[in-house]
C-alpha cells in the first residue's frame, strides 16, 4: 500500500476516525498497473513509481489508494492515477467493473500473499493504460518504465514490499506474460 | 441488501459505530447467487430466498453479507451462505476471487445501477453452486428453485428490489443466459 | 454472425475448402462491440451497424468475423472493426485476451443460445472502445449509437438476429447495465 | 500441448484431413488445470501429468485437447478430464464460459509465449477442481500433486514444455499465488 496518507483533505475521516475504522473494518483500496500500450492493445512497457520510504530506501510501486465514501470506483481510480502520474496522463479507465484480481491484505501475515500491518485492506486491482505525459507526484522521485519482460525480473519483484511485487506478477500473467 | 443487521454477533462493531462508519466510508459486502449444476456443470436452477420485509412484503432476494475485519473474502461467503442456506448447503465457493462484477451501492439515486439508503456498499459478486440440502434460516420463509428460463423473467427481476434483480440479471448474461 | 465472406481475400482457404472444414471443425470467430466513453471510463453509447440482409431486412449488428491462421486474436479484432467502422475508428483493443464471454454457436438449436446454421462457432467476444470517426464500410448502410438505456429494448435485443442480441445484454451486464 | 492425437476415434477428421486443416485455420483447444480444494475453495494442490515423450524424457503437463465439432467447451473439458485422469475424477466444470486465459499457440516463435510447431492453436484455459480418485490414464505415467508453492519453482515450470509452464503460473497467479 502506498502514501495514501500524504494527502489529508483526500480523506472524509479525521486521522483518529479512520485509524479507529482500520481496527474495525475492512478498508476497501484500488490499485492500478500503469502500462503503455501499441495500436493492437499490446502492452509494451509497466510504469513503476520510485518512492524513498521513511526509513530512505528507495521502493518500486504500483498506483494505490483508498475508495472514498461516496466514490465510484473509477473515479478513486483516476483520482489515485492524477495524483501519482500527474494531470496529463490521460488513463484509459477500463470499462468494465470487474477487476483482474482481489488483494486482500491483512495485518497477521500468511493469511494471503499481501501483507499490511495498518489495517485489512481490501483491494480492486485493474491494469491501465496511460496515453500522456506521465510526471510522478508528491513523494515519488520519478517513474520507471519496464518493459514486460523486465518487469519479470525475480529481483525486482521481490524487492517490491507491501505486495506491489506479488501483484505486478499476477498484472503480467493476466497479459498473458508469466516467464 | 438483506438482512445483515439480524444477527449482532455477526458484527464486531457496536450498532452505533457501524452506523457511524457507513456514514463515511465504502462498506465492503459480499453477493452469492445460489445455483444447481449438473456434471458438466450447466446452471440447471438458480435459487432465491422468499423474505418478508419490515412492511410485510414477501422479497425475493440473493445471499448478500458484509465481509467483517480480518474475514477473508471466501470465509464470508461461506458463512453468508451457510446462514441463510442452512449448514448442509455444502457450497463450492469459487476457486479464484475475482468476482463476476462488483455491485456498487450509493445511497443517491441514479450513480450506478445500485441504491441502498443506508450505505455506500461494494459488493463483490459471485456465482457459487450448492449440493447439499438447503434449508432457508433466521428471517427467511422458504428458497425457490427456478430455471434460468424463469428466472428472466422480467416482472420477477423488476420485483427484487435492493439492486438484487440487477444483480441476478448479470449473474445469469454472465452464464449465457440473457433472453 | 456477420458477412465475412463479403471479402474473399481475407480468407487463406477456397470457398470449398471453408465449407468443407465448417462441417467438420469448430470455426474460431471473434465478437466486437463499439463503445463510446467518457474520461472515466463510463460507456456512454454502443456502436451498431445496420446491415441489409439478403432478404431485404434491416438488421442491427456487432462487429464479427472469423480468426485467420496465424493470426491473433487482437489482430483480427483490429481488421474487423477497420473493415466494418473504417479506418478511422481508431478502437482501444483490450490489454487482455480474456473475453467477457465465449459465444458457442451451434448449427443445432437450443445448445446454447446461440444459432448459426451455416456451421460450429466458437466466438471470443470483447467490448472495445472506440474513440475516432467510425464510417460503415462495404453493406453496411449506416453506424447507430443508442445510449446504454436505449440498446436494453427488449424489442430491439429481440430483433438483433444471429445471437447479436444476446450478446449484446450480455455485454450491457457485464458493464453493469441490467434493467 | 498433449496427446490429444492418441485417440483417432476422437476426431471427427481423418488424420490427412486434421493435417490439412491444421494448416489453415486456428484450431481450438482447451486447456485445464486440476487442482484440490478445500471447502472454503482455497487451492490446496494442484494436479501434474507425467508423460514420456516420444524420446523418452519424462514431461509434467496439464490436462489439453481439442474441441470437436459440434462439442460444448464444457463437455470437451469434461471428455479430456475423463480421458486423463480417469472416469471417477469427479471434475467440477466451472459454471462460467469464461476462461482464466486464452493461450494462442502459433507454429513460429516469438508472437506470444505460446509455440506449438504443428498447429496455431488456440486454447481457452480453466481451473478445474477434482474432487474424486484420479487415475492417470493412457500414456501418463502418474498424477503428481504439488502444494501451490512447490508449482512455483521456476526450475519445475522452465521444465514443462509446449507453454504449460506458462499456463500453470498463469494459473497459479489467477489464483493468487504469485511467488
Amino acid at each position: 500500500m502506498s502514501s495514501i496518507d500524504a494527502d489529508p483533505t483526500a480523506s472524509w475521516l479525521s486521522r483518529e476516525e479512520l485509524d479507529s475504522a482500520r481496527e474495525r473494518l475492512p478498508i476497501l483500496y484500488v490499485h492500478a498497473v500503469p502500462v503503455r500500450v501499441d495500436h493492437s492493445g499490446t502492452v509494451t512497457s509497466v510504469g513503476l513509481l520510485l518512492r524513498v520510504s521513511a526509513d530512505g530506501i528507495i521502493n518500486r510501486e504500483l498506483v494505490a489508494g483508498r475508495v472514498l465514501y461516496h466514490e465510484r470506483i473509477r473515479d478513486a481510480l483516476l483520482r489515485h492515477i492524477e495524483k501519482d502520474l500527474g494531470p496529463m496522463a490521460l488513463p484509459r479507465i477500463p470499462v468494465s467493473p470487474v477487476p483482474f484480481t482481489i488483494a486482500e491484505h491483512f495485518p497477521t501475515p500468511g493469511v494471503t500473499a499481501y501483507v499490511d500491518p495498518r489495517q485489512h485492506a481490501v483491494s480492486l486491482a485493474y491494469i491501465v493504460a496511460v496515453t500522456g505525459d506521465c510526471a510522478p507526484q508528491h513523494d515519488a522521485l520519478d517513474l520507471a518504465w519496464l518493459s514486460p519482460h523486465e518487469a519479470l525480473d525475480p529481483q525486482l519483484l521481490i524487492e517490491m514490499t507491501g505486495g506491489h511485487g506479488v501483484l505486478l506478477r499476477q498484472a503480467l500473467a493476466h497479459l498473458g506474460h508469466a516467464v
